[in-house]
């Protein structure tokens, strides 16, 4: 029954960007330069602690310096904010990526916004949302990114498509939905207000879940033949999709894990590594 | 028939909002500020010249101090962006409005992004978009803001309603799909590349036209009963809906003229004022 479906194998996506990315740290690093992603994680959450292990990982591999700046959870904004200035001011780090979420009483929105910039490999200030809202992003949230990478991995075609996107968050649904309406396709945004959300799912060609439910979106709001993109990684590695469930409709699907989270992390060392390019030009031009 | 039809009068809906604002202008006034809009016209266009002069109507009527500033089709790129820097320095203008389109040979993005966001009362920066999108705009664009004070004044929840858009441009489409998300409702965006798009719009408990053409959407793609707002305004003062057609199934609908238009110049008319009173506010403390 499910031969004929498409795994949609993320870990494989992830490999073709790494390997592609390779070439372009080893051109770098001969001349001198050693692309460095820093990574602030505030508090002891441990599923973040374990997020940024595997960027850290993932990064040491491909002779990406990685850097972990560990805050105590009773961090102020004002110190976190402090130490996000430092790390724009220091021309050795080319991306930073502050671990979402943050302890409540620290203002993420303005620790997000006091990124620069140039190092903003997440897509999290407001000036990079907009940029990614029209098109032009330097570097859109590396959740998104890699939601439309896997589907043109797969040749999955996004223009004149139905997506309908179950989340609206700042880093993921907003994004990856004018992501997908600017490659063509009509986007849906739904959320914990919409009503008959079955049947608004149960339209999409494909559909985006980004919710932060496990198993939130059963195989029965499926249409068969649909392309669905879980971006849902809940404790004890469960999607946002009743995996399943989901196979016996769907055309295609992400698994959870090995879905959109390698590509995530893979997007994540692309822009850390263009960011360095970048840099690196713009002190030779 | 069309008596029970709830005709949503744009001119009612601009009065309200400029009663409002006649209290805030007399205080200015007597504290011997005077909101001041600059619109900035390139070109020999008929139309823009029309709405320059609206706007410029709109404000004196209520003593806002309005100034054009008209450049000639052959003005270049730098050129504009020089006229805008000026009225960016200039402490006596409040908010700047370049009416669009510019002729082709400008990059109109750049010379949106030049404008200072205390002064983008139309809110096409795309640090003014993004600041909309997460709900924390001070100006967001005017048309948008417009539709949405249509749907307040006349009471039209928005909460859980399906609103389907037709339309992405970068100051309407996009724009007004986040606010009406932002304000709890499920969206969909379409454009000229959506498929089936007569089903998609019959699913809309609110349209929202945005397209340019005249009487794009006729009467049969609407679902009996669904609140339909027009924000197209064509040569001829022809909306973007067939305005007779969608009537007869509409719950309420906004005419052209007399609908969305002239709200939007209300709003644009708000923002002055607001920038005004910042400005005031930010000198005194």
């Amino acid at each position: 029954m499910t031969e004929s479906k498409l795994i949609l194998d993320g870990a494989r996506v992830a490999q073709a960007i790494k390997d592609e990315l390779a070439g372009k740290v080893q051109g770098l690093t001969k001349r001198g330069i050693t692309p460095c992603l820093v990574t602030i994680l505030v508090g002891d959450d441990p599923a973040s602690a374990t997020y940024v292990r595997m960027k850290g990982n993932a990064c040491k591999r491909l002779g990406i310096e990685s850097r972990r700046v560990e805050l105590d959870r009773e961090t102020t904004t004002e110190q976190l904010l402090a130490a996000i200035r430092e790390l724009n001011a220091d021309p050795s780090v080319h991306g930073i990526l502050l671990q979402h979420p943050v302890p409540h009483h620290i203002d993420e929105r303005a620790a997000f916004e006091a990124i620069d910039l140039a190092k903003d490999v997440d897509g999290v200030t407001t000036l990079g949302f907009a940029q990614n809202a029209f098109g032009m992003a330097a570097y859109p949230s590396c959740t998104p990114a890699a939601i439309v990478a896997i589907l043109d991995y797969y040749r999955i075609p996004i223009e004149g498509k139905h997506a309908v996107v179950v989340g609206r968050s700042p880093i993921l649904g907003k994004p990856v939905s004018l992501m997908l309406l600017n490659r063509n396709a009509t986007v849906t945004i739904c959320h914990s207000k919409t009503q008959q959300l079955d049947r608004i799912v149960g339209a999409g060609d494909l559909v985006v879940a980004a919710v932060g439910k496990p198993k939130f979106i059963p195989g029965s709001w499926i249409k068969e033949g649909a392309v669905v993109l879980d971006a849902g990684y809940n404790p004890g590695n469960i999607g946002d999709v009743d995996y399943e469930a989901c196979l016996e409709r769907a055309g295609a699907i992400t698994p959870v894990p090995a879905g959109v989270g390698p590509v995530t992390i893979a997007m994540l060392l692309k822009h850390t590594v263009d960011a360095a390019e970048k840099r690196t030009s713009s002190f030779e031009s």
